[in-house]
């Protein structure tokens, strides 16, 4: 095989390769698993199972070897806001290295503002096109 | 490289990339982004909250450059009845270039037909092979 | 084109190939289709909707093209006890070629063991996990 072919091969490789575990800074770094959690809802029963998934899955596959994410939006993003009855469970996913992020079209709509949130979250513009772009990113969708 | 090789190299190429933003005229075309919405409740607010992403993903991305359908069937068919309370949204999503399509199997097993439906809208044999089909053809999906 | 040629490109097609339909034994064998179902409220409702689409996708796509699991977890476990409203067709679901499975985690925090489950099912430690892993394999995600 010649250098040239070879380089070619790899490239391909790594391309047939990117659809199960593309990863990059962005998307979850170098970690073989990738998963987010979609929080929609207004009831804190889905709040606490999203979070017992989050840790199961961690406990399961490995804290540094799985990426995790938490969207919160729509009537879900009550899960975020500072009087949150899940409010230490969010500091405690946080703390082991779940990302969690509250949509910030929500928020608009419902008159909110970061100060009414829980501290150390963070934001993305619509929580719907983030998850759009996890799912591209190769993590897997779970809405609890 | 010979041009043998160079076709079969592209060939792969075009392979390998598919899963990521796989677009065919039936897939989205060759919108940069899809995302389908599946709605199986029989809840106003679950109907009014796909609207709402629906609108919110045209918005953040553009509408032209996003693909959207709206699945719904099981208990969330009601949503494309007459006299559903969403009908001048479904007709408003309808004109910003989102699909929406009714489960006909549901409707048969709901005694539907089409004249019992909101005008314009699309049908599908069965809403969740639907949803199979487009997750395989590289669409996010989303259950509000 | 050498055989070595050869044997490099068919590597990288069926690399490349992989993520559209990747098949083996534990993924859904060659099945041309493949779907996961979470059942994760506890509502019987819900559950027949579940059976009613796992039925539905079978019959639109052939028995035999669609590999299918449905995955109890959470307040969706009670689908799968021996007491369980739907117990006849989680049987007939079984019969028909339908993987499913209870989440082994969800059983020991409700102090279940296999003797309060249903015949014949299946197990996996983390239902979240096996979602993933399922995703991963090219299943589509359906959450009735």
């Amino acid at each position: 095989m010649t250098l040239q072919r070879r380089a070619v091969s790899a490239a391909l490789l790594a391309l047939a390769l990117a659809p199960l575990g593309g990863a990059n800074a962005q998307a979850g770094g170098d970690k073989a698993h990738k998963v987010v959690f979609q929080v929609s809802d207004a009831e804190p029963a889905k709040w606490n199972l999203a979070l017992n998934n989050a840790r199961n899955v961690q406990q399961d596959l490995g804290q540094d070897k799985v990426a995790i994410e938490i969207v919160a939006y729509g009537p879900g993003i009550g899960m975020l806001r500072m009087d949150s009855v899940v409010g230490p469970r969010i500091a405690e996913a946080l703390g082991s290295g779940v990302s969690v992020v509250a949509c910030e079209n929500t928020m608009k709509n419902q008159k909110l503002v970061r100060d009414d949130m829980l501290p150390k979250i963070g934001y993305v513009e619509a929580g719907v096109v983030q998850l759009m772009k996890r799912q591209r990113e190769g993590y897997a969708y779970i809405r609890p």
